[in-house]
């Protein structure tokens, strides 16, 4: 590993040829591609494929389809995997393919294979966004992109088409073998991808993934808004649907209000016995699992390029949960987190509708840190709700649900894949055509993230091989949230740095 | 007041001249009018008149205007009379109009005055409605028309211009002077009313309401679907809007779990500590407010035709709060009452959003009885709430807003509008061509009914007369619900109640 004190004491003529394998024809076709690949993610945001609403199935479909003909544009063998059905509230519905993708048989290259998806969180005008959430919106100004997708993940995933379409442009060989598998349902569990990659490993050499040597996804996001950064480590999750029935239909509050039974009533009681507004989960046991921090363990959150002010700026508000630092980055990355999503089925609208609603549906899903997990968690959620609304002496009824979840993962950082990102991250500074290039003069961070991408796991148990994530955007590209965006800048050097990267693994 | 015993010992032609002063050619031009009359009720179902949604507004005016030529049409002399208009989110919104209506100046008749609303609450298909709400939905099988609005209030509004159209076509004239004031923001909390009402009785001789010798308003429900009622007291209503905010825009739960404090948390646990799942209110001194029943206060409530089979008939569920009926009864009747409505600002679709919403707003309502008011509650539930915020040590804030709100009615159900009424009930059985009439074939139930219609007693207070609430509807009409319906038999036996009620007063 090289670090920015070694490069600073070197003449760049000669750094250039030692330590920036990249070509400058491929840097600068991506400079001067930058209003095309725009372009392009604005095509892709305006499909809103949003896995979660079986309304919008088929613009996941019709995402597949693009993405499918834009790999096979720039050389790609690809091939559309279905991955069956789901069950939606008694309706079969068609699950979106799974996107597989290869260039290079090379035997003397390294195979990397790259997960990404294509299908995106809901997102309405209404929830507050500034603009259509669904057109990208570019602000030359701010030098941003708004858009669903836009950093998650539809940027990102285009990233990998820009490398391959400068490639393919210029005429240059990739530096290694590469292999994509792209899906369209990992907003909503990944639901298909599981059976469907451990039934593909098992094929061996007819495998699509056979003869890969790493696994690279970009699907996360940097701590802050200045370091790039690998991470290492992603939270698991459990996501659950607590359904409160009792009447037969919505209810006027003024003609039954005091002679039945609330499901809403009973909902919010349960829901405000899970967590405390310190952030402390109430479910007996859970916080319980993870074993506290050793002193020496702290140290390396303190040490993190982080502030309690890059906490409340990402979130826009003085909201952070503590003034220690380490604290609230331990709560992100190493701690359980249990939040309250909202209610199906209440009234959620503007002005004031009187509603007694019949059956209301409260959504909450808790993150997971080693050793947790969906298994481990659920039983000790599950029993202590039931215990909870027997103790209400309702007579409505209560279901829960599991909607989808996934384990934590943890991942080796010294490998040749980390080193190799490493690497990327800090050379791209010598390409001298970008004025862009000083976001990535520094050694990036290693960090665990918050968040979960439960088939990185799918993958490193699958195919036994370390799996690097890359992230493209900023901690404060609102993944999940109004206006999501992503910096001009970030797609456009965070293409060079996926391709960088490439070279640099060539040369691990 | 004559009982059905009397009616029984007396031959039919004798009582006909005697006890039924509407003439059968009104009746017979309502039983043939039937489906001129559904028509008329299906085009007004189909104008979305939402008073609370501000993107709906203009079709309140649509409303407005359908009505006011009805009127005209059947020769009433009207006015549309602008209320100014409301701030929604620092926008000026303007507020659909009062229809005044008078028909009749003679000095020897009676006048009476028709309130209704033609604005409805909020419906949507994904609610749960089995048909378009917004589309009367005729069941010939069930004798059912549904749609939003068809039982509240566009239904009664309509019987009453049913009985104009009669009148008109046939040549009679009224047996009563009428004057009409219907209004668009019923469901909104009925703004700019009471300041035009106030003023319109400050004209004497020049107000519309000059005259006028009792009141009669059509928009509440019988208790049970079998017993007509007549209903002389109206709980009141407060509502609430209790909003959390902290991060400036939604957040993704993976990275911002454990970091931040979350609003939904902090409104989660102040809504739980609202009320308790037996419908116990549990901020301190409201409950408290209401004195306990007497046993002899207790013995009324025992006698109404009503059981708890009816109010878990209605409710479409087991969820009755007691096996007491008294107890029950008294619930909706005499007590107040404490119901959650829903979220605005949370995740409400279907799907699993890992979102972490920015601001939260809880809707709320506490129905009131004497001698509650928004006056002396709203105060302890400020209070209250404040408190308990301030207890969570939440970094959040929290506003709360007083939505709308009306006090508490009762009225002497011993004056002769009442008695016209009670008769006007009972004799409706002996008209020989209804094959419907059966169901009018007893003395009405004296109800207190658990909804609000703050401008009942405003306009109890302002003109000093008596208000009669003379409901069409049955107990499981669903107002405010899903699949809200109004039976046939209803609309058409209650256009002939309506009618027959007037020539009951001329003669009072």
């Amino acid at each position: 590993m090289r670090s920015i004190s070694d490069l600073s004491q070197a003449s760049p003529p000669f750094l250039c040829t030692l330590k920036m394998p990249a070509p400058a024809q491929f840097l600068d076709f991506v400079d001067k591609s930058k209003d095309a690949f725009i372009q392009r993610l604005s095509d892709a945001v305006e499909i809103p494929s949003i896995s979660g609403d079986p309304k919008h199935r088929e613009d996941v479909f019709k995402m597949a389809a693009f993405l499918e003909s834009q790999l096979q544009a720039y050389g790609v063998e690809t091939k559309s995997v279905p991955l069956g059905s789901q069950n939606i509230d008694g309706e079969e519905l068609t699950l979106p393919p799974a996107i597989l993708g290869r260039i290079g048989h090379d035997k003397n290259k390294k195979t990397v294979l790259i997960y990404g998806h294509f299908d995106v969180q809901p997102a309405e005008l209404s929830d507050g966004w500034t603009n259509p959430p669904f057109k990208l919106t570019r602000d030359d100004a701010t030098g941003r992109l708004y858009g669903r997708g836009s950093s998650d993940d539809k940027g990102p995933v285009l990233g990998w088409i820009n490398v391959l379409e400068a490639h393919h442009k210029l005429g240059l060989a990739l530096p290694v073998n590469l292999r994509f598998c792209l899906e369209g349902m990992e907003e909503s569990g990944s639901e298909g991808l599981d059976e469907f990659i451990l039934a593909e490993v098992k094929k061996g050499r007819d495998s699509w993934f056979d003869g890969v040597d790493c696994i690279c996804i970009s699907d996360n996001y940097w701590l802050n808004n200045r370091t790039p950064c690998l991470t290492y480590g992603l939270r698991g999750l459990t996501y659950l649907k607590l359904t409160v029935s009792g009447p037969g239909k919505d209810l006027h509050s003024g003609v039954f209000g005091r002679m039945v039974h609330e499901p809403m009533t009973d909902l919010i009681a349960i829901m405000s016995k899970l967590v405390d507004p310190s952030g402390k989960i109430l479910i007996p046991g859970v916080d319980e699992m993870v074993p506290g921090p050793t002193p020496e363990e702290k140290a390396i959150y303190e040490k993190l390029d982080y502030s309690i002010a890059d906490v409340e700026d990402s979130a826009g508000g003085k909201v952070a949960l503590s003034a220690d630092k380490a604290a609230v980055l331990m709560g992100r990355m190493r701690s359980p987190s249990l939040s309250l999503h909202g209610i199906e089925g209440a009234f959620y609208g503007q002005g004031a509708k009187t509603v007694i609603p019949a059956k209301v549906s409260g959504k909450f899903s808790i993150r997971l840190v080693p050793p947790m997990t969906p298994d481990n968690v659920n039983p000790l959620v599950i029993k202590y709700i039931q215990a909870e609304f027997a103790k209400l002496g309702s007579k409505n009824k209560l279901v829960i649900e599991d909607l989808h979840g996934g384990k934590p993962w943890v991942e080796n950082h010294k490998h040749w894949s980390y080193e190799a990102a490493k690497r990327a991250t800090e050379v791209r500074t010598f390409h001298p055509n970008s004025p862009l290039a000083l976001i990535y003069k520094q050694t990036p961070d290693l960090t665990r993230e918050g968040g979960s991408i439960p088939v990185t796991l799918t993958f490193a148990e699958a195919l036994g091989v370390n799996v690097l994530l890359l992230p493209m955007g900023r901690g404060d590209d609102g993944a999940h949230s109004t206006n999501e965006k992503l910096d001009i800048s970030n797609f456009i050097e965070g293409t060079k740095l996926l391709g960088t990267y490439l070279y640099e693994v060539s040369q691990a």
